[in-house]
């Protein structure tokens, strides 16, 4: 049912059109290509040409001077046809723009309506591909949509809601939420908010801790990512009790308000919810609200010496990131932070990473 | 100069048509919009919208169920307006085809015809955007086009005849192509292929080297990244001989062979040619022919306890690996060699480093 879309871009020293475009005729007829001339009032020159088996050819010439092509055929279509067909009008329009030229683009082919969706923008909003396969596991739990994608490159991902979480290839990831190497958790209690795939978990009990307690609210991520995301938890998931940790599955606000109350305190609390994250009965209006609460309650359980680690943000998004270096300084108890920005290998973008703790 | 190009893309379950077609007429109407509607002989329903300042929609329904809108505007277009236009164009989608919607996929616009281009294919060959958001050079040398291209995250990317070379933020490919952490640089003789960018060559007279010798053909390289790519090459190419290094502007080829005719040889060899490497009089015919080539003569000037370090390629071009560790097999001394797989944050795609020694 896909479509593959491709495009190719003149840009042109000097504004063309007529001439030009009547020289590729002869190459639309010959693929029994229907014309359509456009009237675009003023607005430079279109016209669409419809071929066998669905193929479509849009041609524009932008009265500045920009020539574009673009060419879609279904996913079914002789691939092989439709670039030579795309070659072709290229090597003509080079040779037909002889010393007009300033620079062809031609992309790599945008695929739409794909079984396998290979498309996961980036936090600051940009387009990229990923080299995904195959649909591993696609569901709807409660909460989100939880899908886990194989790439090529990065073993299997996690994507919740569209947004990528975390590879197999993502021990950068893992490590760096974790403070690794600059931490020493022998013998320490530990928190962790979220982390449903098990990454954290899995590299966090090899360091041999008193305990970890992870809240994980979606069941459905744990399973999941206990079948599909072993390169990242390895066999922690398989039982939710182990010999020094145990999984709630709940939402850990109120698992917060309860420590907070009995007076609970952990050595380090690590939050890895998601960019957005999820409660079963938010109390609080706005995203970043509800942050803010889990931060006041996580530096509540936090021991005076510990340590509470998080994801920020893509290292691009400045603005979301200064606000929430603002937020920082509105805790009910004063802290200091400090920031790292990371390598993330599935992530296409840097992101940044926080360390902060009580003055 | 440049077109805003969206696309909006609906799977549907049922394939659907006439009645929800007619159901966005409105919104085209109210945008003044011209319509078209195309005759696509049995393959779908097509139409094409032509409004004000050239402003163009294409909306297609295929046999099998994809529909899909693109919205091309002009770069100077209202953003806003535009934006809109297609907010409602999918919310209208989504009330007349409620119910019959397997996935709604809008991905960000491509830019088209920019005159900062931020589009540059991996080497697998897929799409990624990168925040490109000024040129700092582009000349075009006797060898190549060269560009400098400033990334907010990666700081300044030197890209070569439209290949990612490396970013100031690339440190993990020096130190890959390095060996470093490995090996032991301290008093040894060092050979660097090509490197115009200057990175190893920085890297490597920190280790205290007893003398690094650099052979790079292309003068505007080393001119461009010792300008603009300082926090990948610091001060080193301010002077093409210093304590411990020379600089060489010349074609590798003729220098390897001057070395083994005169004996002369190295501890480390490190090829850092562009994949399709530049020679001023290559003898053989093919890129792999020369790559054999080079790869012969870099072994025979190294000594016998000494590594050559070069770059693979993409972790995904299996094939194009498996023909280059094939030709390691045919030299004319017997080597052995190890790989390994890095996350060189600008490439967004892992790359393969290979370690060479003679048996």
């Amino acid at each position: 049912m896909a479509l593959r879309h491709y495009t190719l871009d003149f840009n042109l020293s000097a504004p063309d059109c007529p001439t030009t475009v009547h020289g590729l005729q002869s190459i639309f007829q010959e693929q029994e290509m229907t014309e359509t001339v456009h009237d675009t009032e003023g607005h430079g020159y279109l016209a669409t040409f419809i071929g066998k088996n669905g193929r479509l050819v849009i041609l524009r010439v932008t009265a500045l001077g920009l020539l574009t092509i673009d060419l879609q055929c279904c996913e079914g279509d002789n691939i092989v046809q439709v670039e030579n067909l795309l070659n072709t009008l290229e090597e003509k329009l080079r040779s037909l723009l002889h010393g007009n030229i300033k620079r062809v683009k031609r992309l790599p082919a945008l695929t739409r309506g794909a079984a396998v969706d290979r498309y996961w923008p980036t936090a600051d909003g940009r387009l990229v591909e990923y080299d995904i396969d195959r649909v591993v596991y696609d569901e709807d739990s409660a909460y989100q949509n939880i899908k886990i994608m194989h790439s090529r490159q990065f073993g299997n991902i996690l994507i919740l809601n569209g947004d990528v979480n975390l590879a197999e290839s993502d021990l950068p990831y893992t490590q760096a939420i974790m403070g690794r190497g600059k931490e020493n958790y022998a013998g320490k209690e530990v928190l962790i908010l979220g982390g449903g795939d098990g990454g954290i978990l899995a590299e966090a009990v090899k360091l041999k801790p008193k305990m970890i307690t992870m809240v994980e609210i979606d069941q459905m991520v744990i399973d999941g990512c206990r079948t599909h995301m072993r390169k990242a938890c390895g066999s922690v998931l398989d039982n939710l009790k182990g010999e020094c940790y145990q999984v709630l599955v709940e939402d850990c606000v109120p698992v917060l308000k309860k420590y907070v109350e009995e007076g609970k305190t952990f050595d380090y609390v690590i939050n890895d919810l998601t960019a957005v994250p999820i409660s079963t009965a938010p109390e609080e209006d706005s995203t970043w609200e509800f942050l803010q609460l889990i931060l006041d309650l996580s530096i509540k359980v936090l021991r005076p010496t510990g340590k509470y680690f998080t994801q920020g943000n893509s290292a691009n998004l400045t603005e979301t990131l200064a606000l929430y270096e603002e937020q920082l300084g509105r805790l009910s108890c004063p802290v200091d932070f400090s920031k790292e920005v990371v390598c993330v290998p599935s992530y296409m973008e840097l992101w940044v990473f926080y360390t902060i703790w009580k003055k």
